[in-house]
């Protein structure tokens, strides 16, 4: 298995989902005459596919850059990224989750919906730490860029958005809105690792 | 980030997004036995994706050029990138607005579709007008080729385009065959606009 | 524009459509308890995905081979091969009807199904013949192997499935079962015309 | 036709199963105030999907294994390749059955649908065990490595992942659950025929 092939397999699977997650956004049930009302009570979905594609966009572009900067891949590589493309694979149920229970109005509905989206963005954090601990243990596996590279900044990130999702977790449980705060500083911090990452391989 | 691994997940984006588009013309509700009846009544759809297809292929054809004569890409115009592919994947969505619309035979709704379908294709023209200023700012991200084609042809592109779509809004107001006309002629530029790129960077 | 982005572009096309077609294959309507009876009236979907199948297969096989050949690629051959791609989409459409109006068992909605597939199978089939009489007139485009091959006998190739799928529409109008038979050989034989076509460039 | 071309189309044909077997994996419908209710009672999908997926990707990760260890594809490889992507592309269907009928708890159904998962993992395992036969009578096909390769692990591979989906769909007629610990025990089988052609390969 060359790199090359993994980030070509990859890199569809990241195109697709990240296309896919707007066949949610489709024409509203809606009385004849009556397409306006019916489609600004979509907002929910409309803010849901915005978070959702940044989010996306945002892996896509930190998975590309670190396997980039990898020199060679090996079977449990291999296995890490399956296990990875899994987890961002699942981010669509939740989206759709929060969509429908925002329209809906029940706050109980509302909260697992929460809930869900950032267990699911934990898991998916906790497969970048699973990768991060697993290339620390292999340095044969980076490139000279990559093991010369000051990762000093970017070493506690998936630890750091971890820790936000499970205070989105725990605080969804108490108050709805301050979990949804926490699960947005979660995805917003996806784009500051990846600056990290980016500044620390020296890329522009 | 090299520029072929973001043209290759933008060809992916694209092929997946003109590829789903059909996914809106399925088989129509109908009695047994009057198949064909329900079937006419589908033009609309077979118009709108008859459309819509042209239109994203345009701007793929568009899209390739352009970013094939650049000679490198940067943080930024990766992100503009994105910006400008989440711009076109909301394409579907408003096509099926425009289909489901002439449908009813609501004017109302009409009209809200088509606004609908320019206020995307707008933002859509403006992610290109700041891909354009972007580029225009940063000299050294262009390919020799392109630093010596002439532009002059194609610079104000973008915003007569965008005239187009604001006039296709404002229109569509007062007398929403109008606004249906602007609207076309906007979507027929892009193809006037990927001549004047091709014949500035000199493709046959 | 390069000739292995047209590749890559149509390839993904082709492997977006024929993935898709299998969603139009989903779990039947069925009392729990009688699933086996509700699967086993689902055969016409089973088939018409069977056949859909195959011939998305062998356009790829046979798209893939004639531009593996070409030498290089213009505007216009551009414009045909979006053209040919939007035709090859729209497949879809009629093997969902011919399904569905099959399991209704309404003979004058089949007869529509059928005509509606050999339609769409003759507008493919005439995108080739085009882009046939279009490399025809620019030799300049076929690689050195392209224009020593002996085309005689595939030179008629689109006209022949051309005329099969016209004598499955026209013999539909007066007997379905023979119209399938004629849509059935015109989707067999491009199984011919690619083996014609790989015989000719003398590939194994 | 390359190795390279079939193996672009093969992993874009990987990567769009793999992403939209999520698709199935939708909100479910719930009464307002209940949802986790509902999404508790959508374990089965949840389930089918981790099954499927990590299926589905093992077949990638062999798929990739194999072909690049050959060193060139005749025509009748490439056929064999596109039986091979029609018989995996079914998957979803047995996958969406398995789900539906576990929720509904009819032991008939869920019986039919785990046998017709089965069915649909014998036919894959059928065109690999093809593929083994193909290449073994034609072994100026295979690379150098692949020749001198120690295959005497793999050999009886795909005759044995058959067996298991043999006795799987038979036992399913006596007992469902024991059905069900062979069709696991198929799929997990998998991951060792890749371990087994990795390391004969002498991939890390």
């Amino acid at each position: 298995m060359t790199k090359n092939r993994l980030l070509a397999f990859s890199d569809g699977v990241f195109a697709i989902l990240i296309t896919i997650l707007v066949l949610e956004f489709t024409v509203p049930q809606f009385q004849t005459g009556h397409l306006l009302t019916a489609m600004i009570k979509q907002w929910p979905i409309l803010v849901a596919y915005i978070v959702s594609y940044f989010y996306v966009g945002t892996l896509w572009l930190f998975h590309h850059d670190y396997f980039q900067a990898l020199k060679s891949i090996d079977r449990r590589l291999n296995l890490i990224n399956l296990l990875m493309l899994f987890s961002i694979t699942l981010i669509n149920y939740p989206m759709a989750l929060v969509a429908e229970t925002i329209s809906r109005e029940n706050n109980n509905d509302i909260r697992i919906a929460f809930i869900a989206y950032a267990v699911i963005a934990l898991f998916i954090s906790g497969t970048f730490h699973i990768l991060y601990r697993y290339t620390g243990k292999h340095p044969d596996l980076k490139s000279e860029r990559m093991q010369q590279a000051d990762f000093s900044k970017s070493r506690f990130d998936p630890l750091i958005s971890m820790s936000l999702y499970v205070l989105a977790i725990i605080s969804s449980l108490f108050l709805v809105p301050l979990g949804a705060i926490f699960l947005l500083a979660g995805i917003g911090f996806h784009f500051v690792a990846y600056l990290h990452l980016s500044n620390a391989l020296g890329q522009k």
